[in-house]
């Protein structure tokens, strides 16, 4: 009850557009103003909340002190590896990101220990960097270009050349890392998830929120706000262009993994069935067609094989929106008209209600982004347990 | 509260391999033997249960009288218009087909208004069979193969020629269907469901549902079993052969219809980019080169074409199991080899975990049947409803 309530208290604040009092929390969650005071300075004492000049108002009588999340609490290793970089960032309790460090290099060149051995680097210089900020590191999530287990082992990463590794043992072997809980996890489907809550709909962060709404003031509302409990169940496909091409699926508001966790493969839809070979072992491959080489390349293809894949998904699946992320958000307007020709001639329903076609909100940094905003919000849904590894 | 309990009595009995006595529908259920008794004399007073002789035992004491579900209570109506034939039966709250009426002629060639007048006449001989059997229809459901919009209205079944066709007013101008509740659904969509409790994967008849499972004897279980509470939370795709090709998709134990409705229109998605016209205004859908018309005239492609297409729903979608119904479930063996083919080549998961393919366990009455079930599980989930309509 009280782990509930606590969650209650600060999701009530994250989801409030400006710093709510004490006062303005218990109005929006029910609970009574000592209940609301007992979680309050549980949550300061353990560094999720900080008490701060109220917003300013034109009432009468003395204001009182706002709350807001810390910028100096805990905080999340966002990591990603990919054909051509590698990355780490810190992003705090707030979403900010608040360090930011990428090498870029082929990785298809080098032995998958020795890619784990720069990326641990890159990951301690970060987790270095945040403790030197006030911050203390939650955990830490990796992105990778493949399909993971359960269990976080990268069963294939065909781009990177991997075949069952274990990258959590390896970054676990560089010393600033020991003992820091890390989870591993598609690319496309961290990006899909940061895309979902970057677009409002994240159901995990809005669900059974309470709240007040001035009238007309929007999601970014006036003083003292605080954000309904509407939960918009959207369905879209992200689908991310890299070296290789993945997709991460949002059906009614939540990411669709698939059985054993290896859904949105489109890279590997076939768009020419006698066409170019493709790494994996198949021929006509998406990814060989509108992959980061195929564009560079000025493949004349790529956005009508992206048409015909993306065609596909929509009369499988009737998803209404298809996200552009990755490398294709920059070239967005380039591939547009491409794929909306394909769509309307490929797509069964294309005339009864078109397919809405749009670039990623995050940029090339979605996957890493989505990686460390999956620790923050496990924090943010569940601060009594952040509070128990405290004590 | 009474309602629940009599949904919760009447699952118990139907998910019972034998027929329960009173005694033992209350020690399955929780619920005390004199609430058991008032709700049973209820559902057999509104012709839903019936009493019986119990099955055979050797234990000492009077056996008691067992309880079944009734064969002469509510039915429901199960129609299908397809490309080339009329068809309707009569399912009783036991999943028994006691009628069954088809009428095969080319629909393309007759006239929407025509064709409905003719399935409602073979509707209205199904009710009147039903009704001398001692059954009470309590409604109709009607498979298309075609797009239908949420009030019911068929918005384009691009085989029949039907654009915005209002099915449901069309059947009531037949004064033995004056009335009658009736709902509209895509037929790969019932099929699929009608497939999912076959397979015994059905949450809807399973849920909470507590039980007795004598060791070992399975789900036929021995004398007095009654089902135990097991969710299989199944995931496959229904793909269903006919002049057009459909597919319902049961993620995690549930249809996936899609945002509109219009999930599955595998028949349309692209296997040949520069293919064959086809009747959608796209080229090279599969439905060219692997519905009824293709497999009559020995198409070489058939099989390759299906499998190029299943590789992409298992690449997108994760789905272990392929289900193959309609004018494939007879001839899956010949279609096996050269989907499987295809699957090896194209899934980028094949070599971690084969697809499984196998024939529809109901024929090329899934649809018609799945319809069907539609209502009698719905008078099954809820017999208070059913009770209520009665009185």
């Amino acid at each position: 009850m009280r782990a509930h309530n606590l969650a209650l208290v600060l999701r009530t604040v994250a989801n409030s557009a400006n710093r709510p009092s004490r006062a303005a929390v218990a109005a929006a969650t029910g609970l009574t103003r000592a209940t609301v005071s007992a979680l309050v300075d549980d949550l300061v004492a353990g560094g999720l909340l900080v008490e701060v000049d109220p917003p300013p108002r034109t009432g009468a009588g003395r204001p009182a002190l706002g709350l807001a999340l810390t910028s100096t609490g805990p905080a999340a290793l966002g990591l990603e590896i990919n054909v051509d970089y590698l990355a780490a960032c810190v992003v705090d309790l707030t979403g900010t990101v608040r360090q930011r460090f990428a090498e870029h290099a082929d990785q298809r060149l080098t032995d998958p220990a020795r890619s784990l051995a720069a990326l641990g680097a890159l990951a301690a210089r970060a987790r270095l960097a945040a403790e030197s900020d006030g911050l203390t590191v939650a955990g830490a999530a990796l992105a990778v270009p493949g399909l993971v287990a359960g269990d976080g082992l990268v069963r294939v990463a065909p781009n990177l050349g991997w075949q069952n590794i274990d990258a959590i043992a390896a970054l676990h072997r560089v010393p600033e890392l020991a003992g820091l809980p890390i989870t591993v996890d598609n690319e496309a489907n961290l990006a899909a998830l940061g895309e979902l809550r970057v677009a409002g709909g994240d159901p995990a962060v809005n669900r059974s929120q309470p709240g007040i709404e001035p009238g007309g003031s929007g999601p970014s509302g006036g003083a003292g706000a605080v954000r309904p409990g509407h939960v918009e169940r959207s369905s879209f496909l992200y689908i991310s262009g890299e070296i290789g091409i993945g997709a991460g699926l949002v059906l009614d508001g939540e990411l669709y993994r698939g059985v054993r966790g290896w859904s949105g493969e489109i890279g590997h839809v076939t768009v020419y069935p006698d066409g170019r070979p493709c790494r994996c072992g198949s021929r006509g491959c998406l990814e060989q067609y509108a992959g980061q080489e195929a564009l560079e390349a000025g493949e004349p293809l790529a956005a009508a094989a992206l048409g015909i894949a993306l065609s596909a998904v929509v009369n499988l699946l009737d998803v209404p929106v298809i996200v552009l992320g990755g490398a294709y958000a920059p070239i967005f307007e380039s591939l547009r008209e491409g794929i909306e020709a394909e769509l309307r001639q490929r797509v069964l329903t294309s005339g009864l209600a078109p397919v809405e076609l749009r670039p990623a909100a995050l940029g090339a940094d979605a996957a890493m982004r989505g990686a460390a905003d999956a620790i923050i919000r496990a924090v943010r849904e569940d601060p009594a347990a952040w509070l128990r590894r405290l004590s």
